[in-house]
């Protein structure tokens, strides 16, 4: 496995990429924009191609690197399902998996320093961005945050994790790389509180000045998403409500970008074909399934996905590849169904 | 096995704890002396006895946790044999082994940057302090450093190891944790030559200013050495000339505190029993070994050891066990050759 843990000295941000072997595919753990070039450069020397770039909860301290790394190597950017970001490629929720090649990712609702803060455990490690931290815990001053919600989430999920589990942190300022659940809950100072409302009465009391980039790096982050603008002056978009008066045209070849799970969760839409993302390539060369089927039919391609973000980068994929006509639903399936759209089974 | 690198982000150093379990013996790398509340902090906390403390090689950027280490938990302090620091426990050299409970590091000596560096391999993984670092080598301009004799280390030592082999330097300053050799070898700049003679004229090209510790860490760092002198105002010092002629004594009983390794090498004093300095404290209880032996014969412990920081720790550490009149040999064996002291072998 390649685990790369890097540090963003400015921001005190640890960074983390994984990925199975040198030449599979890659993920990415909370990206710093200002790293995104040594990012990219890396993943160039490993041979990596990125996926999918995940940020643990909305950062107030440092603007993300989703968004470059999106526009760079249209990987896909997940977030937490109660992000306030704009558009997401992927949401996730407790219980969900993320997946690249040969890595899962179990997805763990952590609320409590934000509204949106995420774990993720990847076997013997877990991965707490700013809700667990060596020696210490995310404050819970400022965007929905709750030190009520993080003592549930420390005490009775990230605690209750087996007590070897290796702590990868999304901040540290103390030299710090990594620490284990049993350490934490043993020498953890902000942990050794007998009930919760001794961990709120603390919480509360700490009075930290705003982190100093708050101003930037709050609306920044909110406004991640790709601009899906441009495609539609190119009508090369249908939005929600065209496309469900589209529904059923025998010219209109829809296609699901989505993942399985996805599909399982949330429904797709009637008579789509399935052709996840990260493939999407191949599919669209000469000689590749989905360029088969579109060619064969004469059909035009309709993409869509969760939000409209795979769709937008699989509908500029297409014309790279020569297939000038393919569109996208704009806002994806969630706009779809907002616009109430008819759902199938996945 | 715990794998602790810890960052001191003034001077960009990483330091390593190494322990093969939690409640066993601990190891650590290019320790630096600021961070040495939160090394003993963390040492306690998993429950780790610190017994060897290894500098790479003599510091310019930062003062060397080493010392304060010695004082504080009694460990033995590791160098180079090469090296210019005054009294170390034990000097390395090619070849050796350096060895915990359940941990072992292969001494590779490696000069370049400076003339007593040396790199540490353990399994999948190689300590390089500052000959290799991450896309980049360590300067060769001060300390007898050589452009020449580095290309030779990295090209004809390191290199050579598996790709695969994990890279931990003692330095970073753009954010990196580690390496692998087969990176190194194809993407850092600084190993893109076609010859030594390229090599050396890219390094004497560098025009890099000094350290901006140089002027203390240098001198600090060279004055690392346990002072000995108190033991021999109380009395409990026997200069090499002096156990040179008390040799052979019925009422003295030497104490070689050395390693297996260090005595097959380096060779040992006529008639020494042999006690190796990690246990010795167990020894020196009431029904220990070594104090059985002593109250048995009723003969005056005096242990020796490589340099005398040992066996001064000893002197000490019997003292406190209520062996009141136990003492050593200063300079230990190194002082007993340089003084004409016959060998036996080890």
């Amino acid at each position: 496995m390649i685990f790369r843990q890097l540090f963003d000295s400015v921001s005190g941000t640890y960074s983390y990429l994984l990925a199975s072997r040198v030449g599979g595919e890659a993920m990415i753990l909370d990206p710093v924009l200002e790293r995104v070039d040594r990012y990219c450069q890396l993943l160039r020397e490993l041979d990596l191609k990125l996926v999918k770039a995940v940020d643990t909860h909305l950062h107030a301290d440092h603007v993300t690197g989703l968004g470059e790394l999106r526009d760079r190597t249209h990987c896909i950017t997940i977030m937490g399902e109660e992000t306030k970001a704009d558009v997401v490629s992927m949401r996730v929720s407790d219980g969900d998996r993320v997946t690249i090649e040969g890595l899962a990712l179990d997805v763990m609702y952590t609320p409590g320093h934000t509204d949106d803060s995420y774990s993720y455990l990847m076997g013997d490690r877990v991965f707490t961005g700013d809700t667990l931290l060596i020696r210490g815990t995310g404050r819970t001053d400022f965007q929905n945050g709750s030190a009520r919600a993080q003592y549930e989430s420390i005490f009775n999920r990230l605690l209750k994790l087996p007590e070897e589990t290796l702590v990868f942190p999304a901040h540290d300022y103390k030299g710090d790389t990594v620490s284990t659940i049993g350490e934490e809950k043993r020498y953890n100072p902000r942990l050794q509180v007998r009930s919760v409302d001794e961990y709120v009465e603390l919480m509360n009391n700490l009075k930290l000045p705003n982190p100093k980039m708050m101003d930037v790096a709050v609306p920044a982050n909110i406004r991640v998403g790709l601009h899906q603008d441009d495609l539609a002056k190119q009508g090369l978009s249908f939005s929600a409500i065209e496309a469900i008066q589209s529904l059923g045209r025998p010219d209109i070849l829809l296609v699901d970008l989505r993942e399985t799970s996805e599909r399982a969760k949330h429904g797709t839409l009637p008579g789509a074909l399935h052709a996840p993302y990260p493939g999407i390539d191949d599919s669209l060369k000469p000689g590749g399934m989905l360029r088969e089927v579109a060619t064969a039919t004469g059909r035009r391609v309709v993409f869509f996905c969760a939000y409209g973000e795979r769709s937008a980068m699989a509908v500029n994929a297409a014309k790279e590849a020569g297939l000038a006509n393919a569109a996208h639903i704009a806002g994806g399936i969630d706009a779809w169904k907002k616009a109430g759209g008819p759902v199938a089974t996945g």
